[in-house]
């Protein structure tokens, strides 16, 4: 069955294509449309397009629906297009005339889009605070190591020193900013773009601000023409959140990799979580790493493979569009794995004690040495080309004995300023 | 004269192709690194680390520098490296050892990290203006032409109704979705990194929360690794900015030339605003909404561009990230001129008020026929199916006085409450 | 059965991540890590690794999971991590201490890329021949609608005549450069990796160019650590091939579905190839040449996926570059998809004759009536001036009795020169 | 003046923004817009459209612009839109009509697509040519440093012996599959345009086949239409080249800045290749590896770029299109720049010959010590258990005399063969 079914059968070759793979998406997506359909019908009925029975039968049916998604047992058989046809199916089946009135007044296309609408503010809640809790632990780990030292690279050559307590909370305070992109995204998304149909509207006079309170939005999308444009854009628009925050998880990967390596051996974690090689047996791979980090920089190219659907097309509803349910859900699946098994793993994480220990690290400290002599009067030019000459004729020797004071330095974490920026 | 001159001449092929086009690039920013120069220096004075009158002097020729750059007269000639370069030597030759003390406790990194923000902030504000001017330009279009209907397209086929009220008005409500992800990006950028140095900090008893507030910024980025983790990347937040707008302009482009096409014919522009063609003589080419579309389609590469350069760099500086710049000044111009030109001329923009009148268009009004139908009591489906067999049969008469009364509806723009949505 | 199982168990939770769905993409590739095992298996014989009978009993059993795989009767259990695995383990359990002997002189690593090499080349030899009938299809259409006219768009303003001549071969014309991307691709896998092993070649005396014979590559990829390099290479090779065809096919979905709208009708297709609107009984829409465009502008994103994964990655296998797989295995069934249903479709395509009649395409005409002024002895830009100022004042009476005679022009399409480019 | 000019005055503020920077990169393709209008000239010559003595003294003119441009002289003032305008204004200030008459038969459209092509066919053939060069350097190095052993990462983990003999020349035959990309995009750009006029040729009787013969192309891109949809595809697929071979050059630049980590310390350069840091006297930076590593990724978005302003435009001429040749053209002149920059310091390197001393990559020989228990006759599952065994008690003593003799390996690097893939 095809909402426009219309008596001739179309080639069963174009239906496979058309269709791809929506159905299995579909299940994703169920129990977002049930409550919009809910929603539309009361308002269908306050509106009185549909008798109060009418709609208490509707919101009946549409609840025993939403119990069979919770359960698992919601199936899209393969003579349905998609969940908008299987659920109307149902509620004919139970309901006769009255479940064919759901229709009334909507379109598949709006009914596309508030689905996704309420399934991505409720995805982007679930990503903010699965970061938060990232961050949390991250500033956890910055307290907990902060006494450790490491060297500071610029240009992966050894430069100045550095510390645990700054690593880990530089990732967590990095986050803070990922997530005024998710804000951005769930502002565009907490609109309710129902009542646009075809992308033109409806002659039916429906209660939009009705449906805007009943499915929870903090505003509506009042142009359906703009509503209609947010297909794809609202994806987008959540595709920029999650390519920040795949940056951040990508940069730290890249570093925990490094530091794994036996020519840093900065860190280390449980063999529980490292795997092997099948013709090295020493090997201790940092695979899960690795692929946060392959996963986290496939997932920045999703902003771009949305971008390239959506572009150029003109204003209106193109069947192009449906392609970006299979870009984006998978997408949030795969952040949200990325950011679970790091927080996962981190709790885990054994710190080297003795980095700086090694002589070849000596030369972090040319730095803070310079300084003092500055602090002692001479001009800052003048005491770096002494010291370069130093450290040129090999008659350089560190002082290990480091005191950075300032905000946000080594030894002034500013961990509880950190924290007060993500409330 | 290069900053970390020490004695030996670099190779001059070298040099040429590690300093590329910075000093064009620094042109645009040395005005911010100035403002940030005067900031360190008042802070310098403040910790004792300058009298007050080597803070005075230095202040009073950072101010002689900011002028000659408001007047153009600012240059920095191919033996300097860039503009940090070039203001020192400035300060040295007029001060001597009191301008080589500016240089005390920071960083080319950190000079760099700041100016950039101090720009973004600046250029970021500039371009939410003048979106803004468009959005209003056209809400006013959307007014003044609200009664002139215009097709709607679904998959480009002739759809449903809509109006010239609906179309200007959609655009700008978009843009209101847009200026989220800028005003992320703003607060990405508002966070003095000053005083990260290297990246690491420094041993220097500086007072950050100072220069924090002497330069304006709403916080601190308190990790100096996280802010030296910013360089690419609160360019790349402005880009995701600048990628939401362009996308936005870009589709209103494709509809201009579209709808300037004779197979549409829905609007036109004075010839002053359009081109000709080197051998027909009849054409009035849509040159400028084209070359704003082109740009808005370039534009949306940039977060892409930026991915590339600055993804799987460990943490810490790199000298990659120098090639952010030449990438995000040209976008920002870029964006800007689209923003101009497209206000410029669709103020000039003159609608077809009869389009309707075309017999193909008489299909636009199946679906409130339908409707109508429906209104009467027959199930959904039913009405579907009857009017479907009609319009096979060739015996459908459309209705044309349509009455779209719900919120966002052609019949009632919302416009009030769409503006609002912009403060 | 881990391959690289230690003795201790590794955490479930890890073991989901990093296998994701690995298993599922290598029922696609197991068929030609059979192919490669036989080989391998052979080359140990021949240089006395294996006895013969163990030889023969290897190459047995890899026969039977061959014919296994052939009647989909091949399948990964989730306790296998992936198709090598499982493969192993059939053998060893059939075979006993033989059966471990296979993995002798190679790793996971140099098996993934041999099984990934000879599936490219034959994908990118089926995507050729497809490419190939949609080519000589166009070429049919183009002969055959030859004599059809069509207005010729620059700036989508009406500009010079065209037919469905050009038209049609313009695409096929477009398409054989596209193939010189498939065939570089092509070359690139046609390169036998086995023996890399884990990227730096083995200590074992084995013979590459046997196994380069037996398997009919080309030649060999002779560097072990540019063999290993090629992982994440030769699928961006391939990638860059299905781009550029994918391209062409979009664009030609593009016109496709703005000629089927009402405002150009140019052409149609059968009800069977369109689909119908929930709420517009009048709509034909080009669904089928939406998703063609919508799945190919997707494709094109499918390098820059490639990049990301792989970019910055130094040399050496990293775990990252299993990722690929699950980006270029569908691609590939995505581009085989749209050149199946676009051949199908196409057959079917109905040309509107008389579209030239419609008065708004006169000026199509204008440079042909210039031409014949110039040829007439006027200087062109005089005769330029003269026609521009007929047009302007209403007094333009075209020709229509075009004759275009030169290489590639509407009356001298030179098809049988476009076929031969193609051999 | 403007080719367009039809006595109004365009205004000042369009002027600026649809010619963009297009005088400034018109220099760079001046040269082959004269080459490619004195074949025109020629042409017309032959099919009596001009007389021989006006063809002789255009292709004098022509010549002597010619001159002009080679030496430097040749400016395109503020007056004029491009170098075509400029080119006809010298020609008719100097001849007269006949000046105007090389316009006769073809557009501005097909002026730049032939222009165009022949500077891709010139860069393309240097490009190749300098990638042979770092070729031939690489097979160099990697003989004279054949001996020099190296640790093999696989996962950033020491994995197993490598050298600098493979290192270098696994760069070199990567290198060659870039190639057959460079080779592909020239095919496309070796296809003469000219005759397609604004896209759908000319009913003068022009001669294709005399330009293309006198302008060099291997052939003629027959149908007008694909010739036009040549601009920008030409182009990309140049940018697929220039992507291929960048890949490979950052992914060398990423080994070369992590092995010049005084964590690796395998190579070093002289102090004139690289450069110091502001505040830490002791650095010597990788500079010049970075730049090319961050050039290099950034040219690896230019298809992209290339893609994203093409894509989803109808078929004929847009005047999007301009926007290409500000992409490719630096594109182009930044991959030069790496490949010169990248040999002239190659030849530089220094190499660390005692890196294996350090018993941190002991274990690097485990798999060689694993593989002779399988040559004496242990199955391999069995023997690499014994090992791992071995290793996680620390019992392991490696075996340090490897002998590694098959095709490619560490033993037998196949130079030659590799030296005649690239013929």
């Amino acid at each position: 069955m095809k909402l426009w079914d219309k008596g001739f059968s179309t080639d069963k070759k174009i239906d496979h294509f058309t269709v791809g793979n929506d159905r299995e998406l579909d299940l994703v997506l169920a129990k977002y449309d049930v409550i919009a359909s809910k929603a539309h019908a009361k308002m269908l009925g306050r509106i009185g397009l549909l008798t109060s029975e009418e709609t208490q039968a509707l919101c009946a049916e549409l609840d025993q629906i939403s119990k069979s998604i919770e359960e698992g047992k919601f199936i899209i058989e393969d003579s349905f297009e998609d969940m908008h046809s299987k659920i109307e199916y149902v509620l004919t089946e139970k309901l006769g005339d009255t479940g064919k009135k759901i229709h009334t007044a909507r379109s598949r296309n709006d009914q596309v889009l508030v689905a996704m609408q309420l399934y991505l503010k409720n995805e982007l809640s679930e990503i903010k605070e699965m970061t938060q809790s990232l961050f949390h632990l991250l500033l956890e780990l910055a307290d907990h190591h902060k006494e450790v030292l490491l060297p500071g690279y610029t240009h992966l050559q050894i430069a100045m020193p550095s510390s645990f307590g700054l690593w880990f909370s530089a990732y967590a305070e990095s986050l803070v900013d990922d997530l005024y992109f998710i804000e951005a995204a769930y502002k565009v998304a907490d609109q309710n773009p129902l009542g646009s149909a075809a992308g033109y509207g409806s002659s039916f006079p429906i209660d939009r601000s009705f449906t805007t309170m009943e499915m929870g939005f903090g505003t509506m999308k009042y142009n359906v023409v703009a509503a209609q444009m947010g297909r794809g854009k609202v994806e987008k628009a959540t595709a920029f959140g999650i390519s920040s925050i795949a940056a951040t998880l990508s940069k730290m990967a890249m570093d925990i990799c490094l530091y794994m390596s036996q020519n840093f051996n900065f860190i280390s974690f449980p063999d529980e979580l490292t795997t092997g090689s099948s013709i090295m047996p020493h090997k201790k791979n940092p695979d899960v790493f690795e692929l946060v980090r392959g996963r986290c920089n496939k997932l920045q190219a999703v902003p771009n493979q949305l971008i390239l659907i959506t572009n150029n097309l003109p204003s209106g509803y193109h069947r192009d569009l449906q392609l970006v349910k299979e870009v984006i859900v998978p997408a949030i699946q795969d952040l949200k794995a990325c950011l679970e098994i790091l927080t996962f793993s981190l709790k885990e994480v054994k710190v080297n004690k003795s980095i700086l220990e090694d002589p070849k690290y000596d030369y972090l400290f040319s730095v803070d040495t310079l300084n003092e002599l500055v602090l002692g009067g001479m001009p800052f030019r003048d005491a770096y080309k002494k010291m370069g000459m130093e450290i040129n004729e090999g008659n350089f020797t560190p002082k290990r004995d480091i005191k950075h004071i300032h905000e946000g330095s080594l030894g002034n974490l500013c961990l509880e300023e950190i924290r007060k920026k993500m409330k």
